[in-house]
């Protein structure tokens, strides 16, 4: 290559090193910040996100005009609109770091409290976790989502966002970074990596002295990529399989609801549900109307032999169905043996994200929300709820598979650690 | 069966995968099993370490003879001592195991709940990790005291000891076998590696779809290979560089206890104390008795000039003191400027793991309290209570300096994860 690729490959280097360590000073910083100030700046972050309208529809039509001059772009109706702001997604952001302000905030919580026989009181109290470094795909409003709960949680943040969503992520930050600066916090505490060369990514996942956790948001191949690549810990959301099983005990009405919501209600989310599964139980009396609905609202159903039977548009399943996330308006369904056929086709086919039974039987119920090991199982509700601003929490960085540290929906809660102050009166250990 | 000799390559991978499989079907199984069954093979496992005594000896007899057979070897006496079984350590670990026993059943503790606006009922309730991966040294009670703890948390163990301890972690690994069958559980939810061959822990390394948790116990090299190498994550406890700080405001008797405690009681263990800090207005009338008492136990103490110039026996420190973690009869010691001199020498030199302040002063030991990112920081209290025994957990596999998931003392609770629960009556997601 040219003599000039090893000059750019270290200024890239240097450029990196200078992020992190300003994110490791900041983050110091954001560890003792007030919850005062921090709500102050989310909701100043806000205002001034409604305040630069013009300026963030500027920057985001420069990102759609290169991304379609992109030389053999062949840009999906998916990804243009998740490029795209427009005033219902910037008014989305300021309302989002609003409800964000609006949390309790989970530093200095104490979560559990013991006294000692030797008098010893120990409390185990939330902290942050110091730097987070996320990495997603070109949705603009991501910055706006992951730099405010990184900010509330006491973090620091780097942001890594699609080369497409460049000048758009940039106009955003620089409304928090100005947000932070008039409430006299750091503006490194939230900050976008600035280039585009991909070669960042891989800089970014081997600088555990900088950055303390990585959080993936995109497709299955970065995702795995970057759990391949990573010397950092990883929390990562990798499929949402996810199932709804109708019991021999369900009423039919919310069955239908139920079904056609978990599938339709957005095919692209990973709540989604992808395979329906139906207790032979009512394989005559519930199946019929349940996939009349599927097929009726757009979906392609592709099912095994009872499946196919009640309806003529529905198609063959070959064995890749029961183990595909389709993240589109097709679902593979099946008559399966009660819950204990239902339990055995999940954990076998399942990818532990989200799973819901529907029925008016307890006893079974429970034994569905009990045997499996599913991130979240829902008892006659959608798998649709499977957000963290459905759970309560706000707003969401993301739902991780993963069992350690974080499981489920990540909110600002999930990006702390904890630390355990011991008071004594003396004590020396015998 | 079980050999202590090395396997060719392909043998040594079928040997391990056919221990990962056999670990993951335990798991599944250990998952849903009844806490009476759990607490009733911990107690019989004690039982049977009990009655298998001779045999125990005589399998550590073979291991002791063995390690002094090794061509060039020097054993230290710390290496024979952890390596070394007798009466009381086999009463040790089946009083452990009881401990365990009486200690409540994490899995299926319900973490927290609330309802949602739409009523959407949600549960967080806590779940096994999975297979537990534990890769310690040659100290054969570790093998009970791990196994116990991922038995009780519904956990299945890959135990992985130092190769000298390959015998007697057989005969315990049998006893806990044998109480597991005899409960009704799996025998494969605790497992030996059954090879002295060390290309199985690189293996161990690279098996996430067999284990799912990585926990190393022992030096630092260890440690540090198992974080460089682990494609699954670690939770591993890497330094404990202690602190013991005396204020101004200290009780000068209450200092020398606890300064005395916290460096003397245990020297080879984490939570041994390695650097006092006294604060600079307490220089004369407190340092002196604190040094004196040191060196009077046996303690080398290395110093600044001012510790220097109170006893002819401090040597002087040098620039890498601070960053020392002895485990050893040596401490470094330094005047400092107050509670700030005190928390910037620590944030600086310290490993975040364990660090007590002394004094009488509540505002002052707070700040310091607040200010210290450490797993533990203690208030007039000696450094030597960093044990998960100390800290009613019963038990402990290690102590983590890591921040994520588990922060200072791993006991079971720390070796589970959670699922939600969310109980619905027919709700969709608009």
């Amino acid at each position: 290559m040219s003599s000039a690729q090893p000059l750019v490959k270290d200024e890239l280097q240097a450029s990196m090193t200078r992020l992190g360590e300003a994110a490791r000073a900041a983050a110091a910083a954001m560890a003792h910040a007030s919850t005062e100030a921090k709500d102050a700046a989310l909701r100043d972050a806000a205002k001034r996100l409604r305040a630069s309208k013009a300026a963030l529809l500027a920057a985001n039509a420069e990102d759609l005009k290169a991304a379609r001059a992109r030389p053999g772009a062949e840009l999906t109706d998916a990804f243009v609109d998740r490029l795209t702001l427009d005033d219902k997604r910037i008014e989305g952001m300021a309302a989002g770091l609003e409800d964000v302000a609006k949390l309790a905030d989970p530093v200095g919580q104490v979560m559990a409290e013991w006294t000692r026989p030797n008098g010893l009181r120990i409390s185990r109290v939330r902290t942050p976790l110091g730097v987070i470094g996320i990495i997603y795909e070109s949705r603009p409003n991501v910055t706006a989502d992951a730099g405010g709960l990184c900010l509330k949680s006491g973090n620091a943040a780097i942001l890594r966002g699609g080369s497409e969503s460049f000048h758009s992520s940039r106009a955003i930050v620089a409304c928090i970074q100005d947000a932070l600066e008039a409430a006299g916090l750091p503006r490194a505490a939230v900050q976008l990596v600035p280039t585009t060369d991909r070669a960042a990514v891989g800089l970014m996942l081997t600088m555990p002295q900088y950055i303390d956790i990585i959080v993936p948001r995109g497709g299955k191949s970065l995702i795995e990529r970057v759990q391949r690549e990573s010397r950092i810990p990883v929390i990562a959301h990798l499929e949402g399989l996810c199932h709804v099983y109708v019991d021999g005990a369900a009423d039919l009405a919310m069955a239908r609801r139920i079904v056609l919501n978990a599938k339709m209600r957005r095919v692209g989310v990973c709540g989604a549900a992808e395979t329906l599964l139906v207790d032979k139980r009512v394989a005559q009396s519930h199946l019929p109307a349940l996939i009349r609905d599927l097929l009726d609202a757009g979906c392609e159903v592709r099912g095994d032999a009872a499946t196919q039977a009640t309806d003529k548009r529905v198609k063959p399943a070959t064995a890749a169905d029961w183990d595909t996330e389709y993240l589109d308006a097709i679902i593979s369904a099946k008559v399966v043996d009660g819950v204990a056929g239902a339990i055995a086709h999940i954990e076998r086919h399942g990818s532990h994200h989200t799973d819901s039974i529907v029925t008016d039987d307890a006893a079974t119920a429970e034994r569905f929300l009990d045997a499996l090991d599913s991130a979240i199982v829902l008892w006659n509700a959608s798998t649709q709820f499977a957000d963290g601003g459905e759970f309560g929490m706000g707003a969401e960085i993301g739902i991780s598979t993963g069992k350690l540290h974080a499981r489920g929906p990540v909110g600002a809660e999930q990006l702390t650690s904890f630390k355990y102050v011991v008071r004594g009166t003396g004590q020396v250990r015998p």
